[in-house]
Formats: structure tokens, C-alpha cells, sequence
């Protein structure tokens, strides 16, 4: 399902074939949890150029379950005609309140409704991706915080094999739905040699790495990447989750990686902070008041295609909704902007120039910053 | 610059002539307060059959009035090639803040920013409207609150006509931008006679009713109209400021109105109820949960086209802000597609008849509520 176009240093371009069609590596996937990109319609995420988005199983079972069912999958449902992943929703129980607890059959919730103790198991995280029929489904992993204790990182890790085990054998591809493990471990290269040999023995469609860019140093988050990366099979599609900024995409890329989620660029957008080629921008700033230039020179989204910095200042000022939508636009835009001129250069050979060109850039701009 | 093109037992149908282009009548335009119509982008506002926006100079003047003037006017600045009028304000700055003071020379404010003390005088209004270079201007009004001493109202009927001579005066017609009054005398037909004669003998572009629909009964409003309305020269567009509910709407133009504005559809739509042909719903109710069918039936609007009500439903639950927008498009959708009939209805005749069905429709569905 997996077919690697060309590699240039370890940095891989590729097609990853499924039931919705094609999708093109390196691959940005902006996130929909709730079954929307927020402040975007359809239309408007494929004029960014996203052919792919990832919505979130858990967050969706305990709002529209019934409803997309109903529907005949998340794609009906949302009226999204191109590739969907889902993300099994691990992560976010975990992250979002600590009244959760994780015993070895799954992840205990209360249900906000009724009040009632429920257990999120692997199987039903897989019955619920099967129903929602994307078109990649993860596994029910465990990940811990980054600044857990080794013994719990361990327990963490070793609960992600078996609770994969599980996943893998309460899957159903019967819908030709795809599935991918996900990697544990924390910072600790052993850990994540041990999960990434116990995961791939398995065997998944592919491999997410797990566990990352949620609050470690960056150069943690670095290292353990090198290490890790060079580890999956070569033939299978690698996936960082949450990772999104142009210096952390270049450089993962450069590992190998070919697939990422982040809310780094629809986040920062809601924030006011635009990212154009070499820098990012608050546009809230008073020297935007006045500027009749777009966002980014030289930018072809709809955004900087139709309005004016002034325009967004003023928007962003008075908190009109707008205001997002624009700012979502764009950024959106340049990630995707940036993985298509990534894919081709490495088609071409000329990745690691890029890459070093656009970090040098970003350096000297951030170091300038007032 | 207006020109009748037919007549029913006082309802009206024509065509008012501007900068920008023709408004055909009767017309309802939406609320672009700060220079966006909440929610939507121009080509959404167009796709609504929307080809008129009012936006308000006061508001404007206090938040980008630098940077609308550097663009070259509002068109300009919020890239709208469409009609534009814009409202004074006066009515926006009494209503939304009591530490105004409304003098002989103009309204008194308190600037947030420096902490001054302005003065929005009749001439300062022209100016900034000449400025915005809106297709159509409004005089700025004194409006009394509908519960005002008749004594109050005397006195702010009076200032009224000042103001209007001043705002006459002061205007710019160098840059084709036309000049509407606004009559004011609450619900005192003897104020109302007298003003409307008084405003007509400066001869403006236009005449606006003011001072209605600002809390007093329906009923009050409608013999207000009943009487107002035909005083207005016949030759001129007659507006009718601030109504937008489908049975205001008819009643309205049945006295012989040819334009209103409202935040009805835009605002209704932010709180989840939607417009439909007979009745309002509230999406948010849970019967709409699993509902696969569009908001209405028979709408070619985007929203109706591509979302089921159980996506509006859970979209709104999860307080998502696509949620906002895709009840905007449709209430505003359901306003033009109404005044679009009318008009045809109009001309053909059978505008009565149209009105009748339509409200006791209205009726039946409001007694049968649960």
C-alpha cells in the first residue's frame, strides 16, 4: 500500500494508497477532532491543498456516535470526500483530565451524560474506527507524560504492546481500512528499540511515533527521532504525531519520517500568529494597522489572494470570526505549500539544501526578533 | 435614481441606481457593522443572493478609520464589489453606552484609547461617510429609546431635522454617493407626520423610518408604518431600518417599503435558530440529533446542499464556529430567496395573496409548537 518514489539521505517521498485515494509523502494532515478543521469548510481545506485530515474516535463516539452511523461513516457525515484518519483518542483522555484511570482492560471514563463508569478498551476504540470507517485507524495506545518516571514509562510501553496486540486482533479490515501502531517509549532509545521490535513483529500498515513533542526539549525530541526513526521498516509509512512547526517537519523529515497531525498551524492561527516563509507574525501587532500587503507576498491562498494585513488586523482587533477562518487559511496553506516543494525536492535531490536554506533563514529572523 | 417598476395595493417593487451597481427592490440588506457581515466571506454573501451590506461609520471611525482611508474607501478595504450603505451610528452609540451625552452640537463620547472627549457632530458623520465612500450615506439621527417621555421625543424629532439640514449641508456628493434621511417621532403619528414633512422639504436621496422595532409593541409598529410609510414622496426609496423577521418583512413592505437591514437572520443564526419557510428551529434541540435531512427541504442554499441537520446539530453542540457560519448562509439564503419572490410576486400581482399564506402558514406552525 506503501510505495517509496525516491530517498535522498533517509529523507523518503512516497504514495500511500487508500480507499480514498492516494496521499502523497511527506504529508502534513491537519486535525479535525470533532469531525471539523476548525473555522474551515470542505472546500476550503482542499484549496489549501489538504487531501487528508484526522478526526479523533474517542471525541467523536462520545458526542455523534449514533449520528454518524447513522450517516454511514465519518466521510457521509462530515460530506468529506477525501482520506481520514482517526486517531484512537488515547492521548486525549489522558491529557484532558486526570479523573481518567488506565487499568489493563482500557481507559476508565465517566460518561458526562449519564454519569456512568465506562471503559475504553482496545477492542471498542476498534469497533468505534471500524463504524467511522476512516481511512486509517490507530491503535489504543498508552502514552505517558513526559516527565514520568522510568517505571512508569516502562509499564506505559509494555501496555501499548499488548493493548496493540489487542487492537490487531479486534480490527476489522474488512472496509479496507488501514491500521497503524503506535510507538512508546519516552526519551529512552532502549524503550523505544524494545516497543518499536515488539510493534513491527505484529505487523501494522504502518508506524506512528508516539509519545513526542509533548513538552520534552526539543533536542530530546530530536535525538530520540534519529534514533527511532532508522528503526521501522523501510516499506511501511512513518507517522510523527503532533508535530507541525517548519523547523520540526524539516528536520523530522530528515530521519525519514513521512506523515504528521499537528494543531500548530489552525492553533496558531486562532491566535493571531501567522506563519509566512521565515518567520512567524502576530498580526494583532499595531504595525500591521495600517499595512496594505498581503499576509505573505507571494502567497496564493485565498487569504492573501483577497485581503490585506490591515484587513486581518482589524478583524483579529474586533474579534470577528473571520478573522480565524482567513488566518486558518493561510497557514494551512504554507505547511501544505511547504510539503509539496519538500516532496519534490527530494524527488530532485535537493532536500537537505532546502532544508538548511529555510532553518538559516528562520535563524537569522528569529535571532533579529525585537 | 430610483425607479418604480410595478405596484400591488401599495407594495412596491423597483430599482434604486448606485456607484456600485442596482438594488433591486423590495431588498433586504445584512449587517456588516465592522465591516464584515459576522461570520461570512464576500463570496459566501454573494452566493446568498446578497449584493448589498450596511456598515456603520461610528464604528468604523473609532476602530480602522486610518486604514480604511489609506485602501481607498470600505470597498476597497474589505474587498466588497458590491453596494454598500453605511448607518450613522447615531443609533449604535446611544444604545450600546449611556456615558454618551447628546448635545445641540453632536453626540459627546469619551474616546477609549486616550481617554478624550469627542464630539460626533452631523459634519464630522459626513465627513467619515464620505471617506468610507459608501454608496449610500445616512444623516445622523437623535433616536429616543420607545419608552421616552413625549416631551423627549419632541425634542429629539426636533434635533432630528437640525442635524439632517446640517448633515445636507456638510455632504459631499462629489464622490456619487447618495444621502438618505432617517424620520424619527417614535410612535406619535402627529410627530411622525411632522417630521417626515419637514425631512422631505431638504430633499434627500432617500427616507429611512428610524426609532421602530426598538422594543415597542408589534402592533404600535405596524400602525406607525400604516400611517408613515405612505407620506414618504413615492419617487424616493422608503427603508426601513432594523427588520428582518419574515412576518415584519411582508406587513412592511405591504405599507410600501422598499429596503430594510437587520442582524435578524445573522444573529438568530450565531444562536442555532434557523429560518425555515414556516418556522424557526432551535438545532441545538436534541430531536435534530440524528437527523439526515438538510435545514430545509426544498433550500439551494450551500449549507442545505452539503450538511445534514445532524451535523449542524453536533457542530453546535461542540460550540465548532463552522457552526455559526452554516447557519448564516442559510438564514441570510432564506431572507433573499423570500424578498426575491416578493418581488416577481409584485409584479405579477399576486403579492397579497403570497403574504397571506405565508404568514397564517406561520401561524399554524407557531400554535402547534410544543
Amino acid at each position: 500500500m506503501f510505495k517509496l518514489i525516491a530517498e535522498e539521505n533517509g529523507a523518503r517521498t512516497g504514495e500511500l494508497k487508500t480507499a480514498h485515494g492516494t496521499i502523497r509523502t511527506p504529508a502534513f494532515i491537519p486535525v479535525a477532532t470533532k469531525a471539523t478543521v476548525k473555522t474551515l469548510n470542505n472546500e476550503e481545506l482542499i484549496e489549501t491543498r489538504t487531501d487528508t485530515i484526522i478526526a479523533n474516535a474517542f471525541h467523536l463516539y462520545i458526542t455523534a456516535f449514533e449520528a454518524i452511523r447513522r450517516a454511514g461513516g465519518l466521510h457521509n457525515f462530515m460530506n468529506w470526500k477525501e482520506k481520514i484518519f482517526t486517531d484512537s483518542g488515547g492521548f486525549q483522555i489522558i491529557r484532558k483530565d486526570f479523573r481518567f484511570k488506565i487499568t489493563e482492560n482500557g481507559i476508565e471514563y465517566r460518561d458526562l451524560k449519564n454519569g456512568r463508569k465506562e471503559t475504553y478498551t482496545p477492542e471498542l476504540c476498534m469497533k468505534i474506527q471500524n463504524e467511522l470507517d476512516s481511512d486509517v485507524a490507530m491503535v489504543l495506545d498508552h502514552c505517558p507524560p513526559h516527565n514520568a518516571t522510568r517505571e512508569e514509562i516502562i509499564e506505559a510501553t509494555n501496555r501499548t504492546t499488548r493493548w496493540a496486540e489487542r487492537s490487531k486482533e479486534a480490527h476489522n479490515p474488512g472496509r479496507k481500512q488501514q491500521l497503524f501502531a503506535i510507538i512508546q517509549g519516552g526519551t529512552d532509545p532502549k524503550l523505544r528499540e524494545k516497543n518499536t521490535h515488539e510493534l513491527t513483529k505484529i505487523e501494522f500498515d504502518g508506524y506512528a511515533i508516539g509519545g513526542l513533542s509533548i513538552g520534552e526539549p526539543k533536542e530530546l525530541m530530536q535525538q530520540t527521532l534519529n534514533h527511532t526513526t532508522p528503526l521501522l521498516p523501510s516499506e511501511k509509512p512513518r507517522y510523527l504525531m503532533g508535530v507541525g512547526s517548519t523547523r520540526e517537519l524539516l528536520n523530522a523529515i530528515a530521519t525519514g519520517i513521512d506523515i504528521f497531525d499537528s494543531t500548530y498551524p489552525t492553533r496558531n492561527a486562532r491566535h493571531a500568529s501567522i506563519t509566512t516563509r521565515d518567520k512567524r507574525i502576530n498580526i494583532t501587532r499595531q504595525r500591521y494597522r495600517n499595512d496594505q500587503r498581503p499576509l505573505e507576498e507571494d502567497c496564493t491562498c485565498y487569504t492573501c489572494q483577497h485581503h490585506t494585513r490591515a484587513y486581518l488586523h482589524h478583524l483579529f482587533k474586533q474579534k470577528e470570526p473571520l478573522a480565524q477562518r482567513l488566518a486558518t487559511i493561510h497557514n494551512i496553506h504554507h505547511t501544505q505549500r511547504l510539503m509539496h516543494e519538500i516532496q519534490t525536492a527530494i524527488e530532485e535531490g535537493w532536500f537537505q539544501k532546502l532544508r538548511e536554506e529555510i532553518l538559516q533563514e528562520e535563524l537569522r529572523n528569529t535571532s533579529r526578533r525585537p
